[in-house]
């Protein structure tokens, strides 16, 4: 048994990633093939021949039109998993289909279904509108982890370590000092995390960034949809200003933190990440310095869990963590997956 | 225990191989030594000192006329295993003595008995005589696989793979168009699967080799004998070009595809390859081609058979494959073999 | 069940290896993090945070004075493993504490006590004072040992291995052929093991080193108090010439090989080696020389063990040696580590 969630949407790629050239991404421990039909719809299906298992994403298997060709005997495949070719005889076996998977692209994201093909339409598939919005600018990445997903799904729900591991970049004091209040909503199946920092030093991050050059406001909504979608919804504005009461925010800055969070095998996962923002929208510059920053950000998260992972494959079973008020809603978050994968 | 097939000889080495600077090569898991004795006798035997496992293949041991002194301590042994002197005293004990294994030279292959060497005489050798005859000329060499034997087997019996993994080299499209009869002699222990194009293109690799410039009669004879040594008689003549009434065959050209497919541990695989040739035998120009050509496309069922070994790797158990009707050799092969491992 | 004697002193470092930047070691399979206070006391306590598992030793966790910061979260620590500070609340809870290990700074070593504390005191810690005494001078070294630390006391309980693996170094001819006396003080718990020949070549290491030109007499007499530190008492002089009637040695050269074995988990080993002497003290040359000779017949042994690591690993169950005279005293030290083990 593994201790992954079934019947779950989870990102597999950004739509950017797939196309005529068929490419494998492992999810949830399942070797998933990608590509493109002439009419540019993403199929999705299993990466491994019926016949004697050879990977379809392995040279020199490759698409003629609509059908995908083994590079091993020349099995022969169509969009839709049904093979309609084999070597050596006329008579296809009724039984040489490839599993297909349920696939669907929004917000710039390539999302798959991993469980029971029939359960795929009732499962929600979390919403992240500011990555291909008008309105909105983002950049983003995706970053392999050599640690399970459940290490980044704690690290994400708590961001009092932006002070200390990313300090000089989105930490400062304030983070770690500022308590958090925790919401968990049962019924939608999200788990909320607020920080509001009333007057906060602005990390140079921002800083540079929006050319705010005193102390901020700082609001960190955290938005986490198990197992997969993380959102952070930050705001930054000059010390004391607020939104107007009819909810409109001219004057503040808003970026829109996504990361997914999808399994590999059980010690590895794709770490999805994305930043939106709604300033600077054609300042190079700004798309650059955030590209960069982020994805430097990003990789002391993965250097950290990296360790941890390996710290956790040294150690005796049984071994018991230590928990503080900053973990509240990482324990909920823990909570609410143990549930969704039966435990 | 092991999947190995015990009671057979294997080949463990080309003849050239072996001389008078001791090696050590993993045959069916067992670490094995082997060297020369002044008289050019092949000698073979455990490759761990009986007295502290220390290699014999590694630095500073060595040979001192016929005799073989550990790098460790200085027990040494002769060319029969038994051990002679030992440091720091005249008494030798009874016991110390190297297992040593029966060893054949035949056909240019140094074939070792894996299994009880009481049995070694009773069990056959297969021939390979065109590796070593007046009127042939042959190119061979010796690839690591990282892939368990049976996927080579399976390779090796259903050659309808060279059309897609081996297209431009070996592969043309009649040969997985072309149906195959396989016959299994159970009471010899041998597998024949035999594919006849009566009207084929000529693939590069024998165009160049043989000079034919039109389409050809093409035929395939595979003669299996499990565990280890696999042939392909391999005929080419110009289309209509058949032997004569008394089995002459002078307008032909023939190859002999010869493998040893040698287990080295349960997921590695020794691949000795030879190609041997009755025609434009002093030509080196034709003998560096087929070297080289042959080399490529023994690496490319490498490349494809070491994915092979990594998906299985990481598949559950139970996993089913599919078979049609160019998979008959092969699953004879299959049966032949498990028969031989009382499986 | 680990394999590790617990309740015993171990060397973890040198003591010029540990300042003011902690550093983590693994010793008996646990990750020990080492740093010294303003005071210069030596601490040693658990490299995992007790929050969420972070290496102490990992960047950018870091000192502040006499404190720890923990670089995920800023937990806090005093020299003595309490925690004094945690991120987002003023109360620390009381269970947050990092396991301390006993520490004794002794002979230029960092010695660890690996068990129950409350048995530290009660433990000896063998004595190897010319690393760290007036009228000797002293060259070292630690090398990371791919193999399990019961190779390396089979490895230096019994020299004759000199002769063959060391030959051009300290080996010679007489080394192997000389027997051995071994004495085993069960109540001590040390085993001896001394060689001692009248009339033997002198090794180049020794040659270049004295200056001695002829034949010596050279005693090899062994100290092992295990589990962890084994002394070679080693005498040089010129062929005849011995202490004289009260222990005095004016005319004779010293010299104290020192080893620390320790566990870093159950396959491989911190190799500490130190070599004494008491003659061309003032000599850099000579200290170059043996630094460097010394170096080179270290990794000779290292070598080789990663090589019978390798063959054990590999071998079925069972698998039996067979012993000689020479193996006297390392088959008592096996025996003497088992006791202590329990076993």
């Amino acid at each position: 048994m593994t201790s992954f969630i079934a019947n779950q949407w989870y990102v597999a790629a950004y739509a950017r990633e797939v196309g005529r050239t068929p490419f494998a991404r492992t999810v949830c421990g399942e070797s998933i093939l990608f590509w493109r039909t002439n009419a540019a719809a993403v199929t999705a299906m299993s990466d491994r021949c019926v016949h004697r298992r050879f990977p379809l994403s392995e040279q020199p298997s490759h698409l003629v039109d609509d059908t995908l060709v083994c590079g091993y005997h020349g099995f022969t495949y169509g969009a839709d998993g049904v093979c309609v070719a084999v070597p050596g005889q006329r008579r296809v076996p009724r039984t040489a289909r490839l599993r297909t998977y349920p696939v669907v692209e929004q917000d710039s994201f390539v999302w798959v279904f991993i469980g029971d093909p029939a359960l795929a339409d009732g499962a929600r598939i979390p919403r992240a509108p500011w990555l291909d919005l008008a309105g909105w600018t983002a950049v983003s990445g995706r970053e392999p982890l050599a640690a399970r997903s459940s290490l980044l799904v704690d690290n994400l729900m708590d961001l009092s370590h932006e002070t200390y591991l990313h300090g000089g970049y989105i930490g400062t004091p304030e983070v770690a000092e500022t308590p958090i209040s925790t919401r968990v909503d049962e019924e939608a199946g999200i788990v909320y995390v607020s920080r509001r920092m009333a007057d906060a030093a602005c990390p140079p991050f921002y800083a540079k960034s929006t050319g705010i050059t005193g102390r901020i406001t700082r609001w960190q909504d955290i938005e986490y949809t198990p197992p997969c979608l993380y959102k952070l919804h930050s705001r930054i504005a000059p010390v004391g200003v607020l939104p107007n009461a009819d909810g409109s925010d001219p004057d503040a800055f808003h970026v829109e933190v996504v990361y997914a969070i999808t399994p590999e095998t059980e010690n590895s996962t794709h770490d999805f990440w994305a930043v939106a923002r709604d300033f600077a929208l054609d300042d190079q510059g700004v798309s650059d310095f955030l590209a960069e920053s982020n994805r430097t950000v990003v990789m002391q998260d993965v250097t950290a869990l990296n360790a941890l992972e390996r710290v956790i494959a040294g150690e005796p079973d049984g071994y018991q963590e230590l928990s503080i008020n900053i973990d509240t809603g990482g324990l909920a978050a823990r909570r609410m997956n143990a549930k969704l994968a039966g435990r």
